[in-house]
């Protein structure tokens, strides 16, 4: 399993009217963990369009528990369970608050799509290389 | 079953660097087509809150078929395909694009809950007087 | 002069928890009313970068007179007050509540350039041709 | 003057289909960098508004120099060249990408309200021993 943990610090522009923050904003913070997931096997997403490869969302899945508030400093974390054997991809995300308390659970599926032909493609050798490691 | 149906324009703010909506946009969409379903029964949302009852959304799940684009007029069609018998409450959305083709498929729960307290609650009656003729 | 206006109700996701509308969203009500202005003429801004010209926001200027509320219905008016005699336009935009009551303040300058090279560009013709008798 | 600086990584979702940041997600840029800048004073805006005093955004000016791209790691330097008098209080802002060039600059007027009279206010005293050394 590969597992990382990110921080995201709540902005008021992501809070409505609840006082919490609103719940179309965590894809937001899926999306900024998984970016900092692959940023730490020294490979970035930016990269990997650059190469040629995109990779939509397919799914989204989100439980809310607990709610976050303006200004708390959230920890996010990313596993990726299975190393992916073709175009499809499943991230799962926890998001924390300060107090270790579970505030919301995610799931995101992506595919690797080759970006120009939109046709599905698999993880790039570069990538597939640092992160097999973590599946032996 | 109850089934509205309402429109709405992509905007540019809302797209991303892959040309198509961001995916995390879609719970706005959802929400401006849970509004208006509401609204059709002469009842709004905001009435509810300021009656004390609000409405938080405790799951979100999207499955995106085809991408939405710039400046799309969206139909987005919302079912709530049980008259909730409790606090919760399920409701079920569908994305079309002007040529008819489903691009994305959502489902939101959402807790009746007492603004004040935070506990449970259930539909106001006078929601529900209005939207009971729907399930008999 | 050309005028035009539009409206646009406030989403839940555009409120912040000071219970108004979070300023920074008004960037995208401006974007709403320029569009749909535009499209008033029988041409949209799609159009316009399908033809090869994009329009980049130069400069944005905003005043806040007195907040907006989740579900206001907000009456946005654009004003484009000179032909745009280069690659530079000017639009005026007011926004209103349901009271008549004026909200906000905006001027949004735009440059039309060229969408490949990125140089400056003027208004296309097929658009000039549909404004040019506001002017006369 | 009082002068901070904070990082800020470009969201994909902040992205539009021009490529580039969108113009009204700046707004939110500004808003993390007041934030930083206040909590690097050991108070924080989220203290202040527990104290009974919120800070709503007046005026915003906005000029777009260059573009921001994702995953870019903006610097945002904010000033405050002069210690507020009264209500008012005015923020400088100035975006800078890796290259060390000047993409945006902005300025920010709020006021210090009363959160429950909404009537004008002054930086709470706890804030303003802490940055009036800044000024002499």
């Amino acid at each position: 399993m590969f597992e990382t943990s990110t921080q995201v610090r709540v902005r008021y522009a992501e809070t409505d009217q609840m006082n919490v923050v609103y719940h179309g904003n965590y894809a937001q913070y899926f999306e900024v963990a998984r970016a900092e997931s692959i940023r730490s096997l020294g490979f970035t997403y930016k990269d990997m369009e650059a190469s040629g490869i995109i990779m939509p969302i397919i799914e989204l899945h989100c439980k809310y528990l607990r709610p976050a508030h303006y200004d708390d400093l959230l920890t996010v974390k990313t596993q990726l369970k299975e190393l992916p054997a073709d175009h499809r991809v499943e991230f799962h995300h926890e998001v924390y608050n300060e107090s270790g308390k579970l505030l919301t659970i995610g799931k995101v599926v992506l595919y690797f799509l080759n970006a120009v032909t939109k046709e599905k493609a698999t993880m790039p050798k570069e990538l597939l290389d640092k992160i097999q490691p973590y599946f032996n």
